[in-house]
């Protein structure tokens, strides 16, 4: 103990003349504050043999108004409440999952890319660092649907490519959508930037770009699923060894707190409202009988768990069950 | 990117004839693993001018068996699998609180002290160094009841103080009871080391160990909380600071997934289990009606969140909801 920690002593009448002198020197406001950080945000867990690493990209804030298309804003706020979330302002966090067996290192989707410091989201390179993940150690980019919150991370600050020795595989559907100038008319006005954008940020990767269907492996153990209507082509993806399996769930749903008990919510991101409702229940219904453990995008980080039946305000749906944080991997 | 880390290409036939080159001298198993640890176990938020900051001091897994006195186990099981927790063993967790405000800087019991390093318990001294607390800069602690995983941490290594700056806070009640030898026959068998071990580890504070009442104020801005029945004076303490408050709920539950949905069932820790139960129900009915935010010593990691109003399997309990996870202190 030195006498400069001494310096913020209480009670020091219990104490001996040494410590006394130094409160009398050394004022207790001289204590500085605890960091204000938080600690890194990345989680791994086990799928078999394939470690699993959930790494945060931080988050950005909106209203909530005009957020769900099909519900009142009272609606809504009641949804958001029964979790304690705020019912003005929505925080979607951004998650992405990393799955690693043997050498093989894949990536879902690549997070918002490079923002400027003061941004709240694109946090994504800083706790890969912490998680110890090098993006030139990646080998596949498997992508979920061309979003920009979702593929902007294909670049670096360079505007080449972060990954630069990764396979990129893309769902053949979305690819074929959004590389359509012809389609551009046929898309909702605010999605319309993701012509070019998805041009753009694939751009350096020609070459090494492999499209697959939904329903086939697209490299031993991870599978893609058809989960159309966020976007014409948004896939998820099952990620198995053995017996053990998990499914990266991508934007089946945005917050799992405001979706899963609403699953014919439909918000503003959605490409076609209806079919990405229809979509949500059918996945959810399928994760929530099989049990399985589920990643998402817009989950609230650690962003992994499970899926549970939920009857809330008459409504047959869903609850999210967050998975226990373990200090063991 | 240097020759190394091209070693771990795959597709190399898309790449130039140097990572080719690479490839064929250093096999694609020589990429080491991403590491399998997980990110230090601190969480930050704020309570008015308060930091909260929950530190994990890591887990011990017992037998589900035997640990609800007054239940069947396939009713028990039932329940932890409603939350997606695993039948056969039960992982409890240790999260200690902490709350800064200025020069003060408080700590909820002292953890599970200095254990093996093979131990899944006793992190709490390195989540600390990660979340930058230093246990000499502690201007108090304050104790919720004396069960070892409680009050081991109050002596370090060398078995002196651990908090030696600090002035150690007891409820009176607490200290009465494990403080005279008289009540050891009255005590539960699987209790009775408590006496001894309340010696012991608060002996290197003598002189400097305030006993207080429960409903009064412990510092300014920590109201102690009556909530007996897990212990003869367990205590539990709201954290103020103008409008906003939480409260630190200590034992008042095990784990919240398996004791929540059933606040009448009893554990083999507590000293007089109905009188626990009672107050178990009592506290949370107040904490779901004032939607507090609440931590508690066995949550899971982080540890924070509020309770909610929750029929399951026909009995109106309660559902412990996490706080949402922000990068954002």
């Amino acid at each position: 103990m030195t006498i400069e920690r001494r310096g913020a002593l209480i009670g020091a009448g219990l104490l001996g003349s040494a410590a006394i002198a130094a409160k009398l020197i050394r004022p207790a406001t001289a204590q500085p504050a605890i960091p204000a950080t938080q600690a890194p945000g990345f989680y791994r867990f086990k799928v078999g043999a394939w470690t699993i690493t959930t790494v945060h990209d931080g988050f950005f804030r909106r209203p909530v108004e005009g957020f769900v298309r099909n519900a009142a804003l009272a609606d809504v706020q009641a949804v958001l409440g029964a979790s304690f979330l705020p019912a003005d302002s929505l925080a979607v966090p951004f998650t992405i999952t990393f799955a690693q067996k043997d050498a093989t290192l894949v990536v879902f989707d690549t997070g918002n890319g490079v923002t400027p410091a003061t941004n709240t989201n694109g946090k994504m390179l800083a706790n890969m660092a912490a998680a110890g993940i090098d993006a030139a150690r990646v080998t596949h980019v498997i992508q979920s649907h061309f979003h920009g919150d979702h593929i902007n991370g294909l670049l670096n600050a360079q505007n080449a490519a972060a990954f630069p020795n990764a396979e990129i595989i893309v769902p053949a559907v979305e690819w074929a959508w959004w590389n359509d100038a012809g389609n551009e008319q046929r898309s909702p006005e605010g999605q319309r930037p993701t012509f070019a954008n998805t041009a753009r940020r694939f751009a350096p990767y020609a070459g090494r770009i492999r499209q697959i269907a939904a329903g086939v492996e697209a490299i031993p153990g991870i599978t893609s699923i058809a989960a159309y209507g966020h976007t014409p082509g948004h896939t998820i993806y099952r990620i198995a060894d053995g017996a053990e399996q998990m499914i990266f769930l991508a934007d089946l749903t945005n917050r799992p707190e405001l979706m899963a008990p609403r699953p014919e919510w439909q918000i503003v991101f959605d490409f076609d409202g209806d079919a990405a409702a229809a979509t949500r229940r059918r996945v959810l219904d399928m994760v929530t009988t099989d049990r399985v453990r589920v990643t998402g995008y817009h989950f609230p980080f650690p962003a992994n768990g499970h899926f549970a039946r939920h009857v809330s305000g008459g409504v047959q749906g869903f609850m999210f069950v967050p998975a226990d944080w373990s200090s063991a991997v």
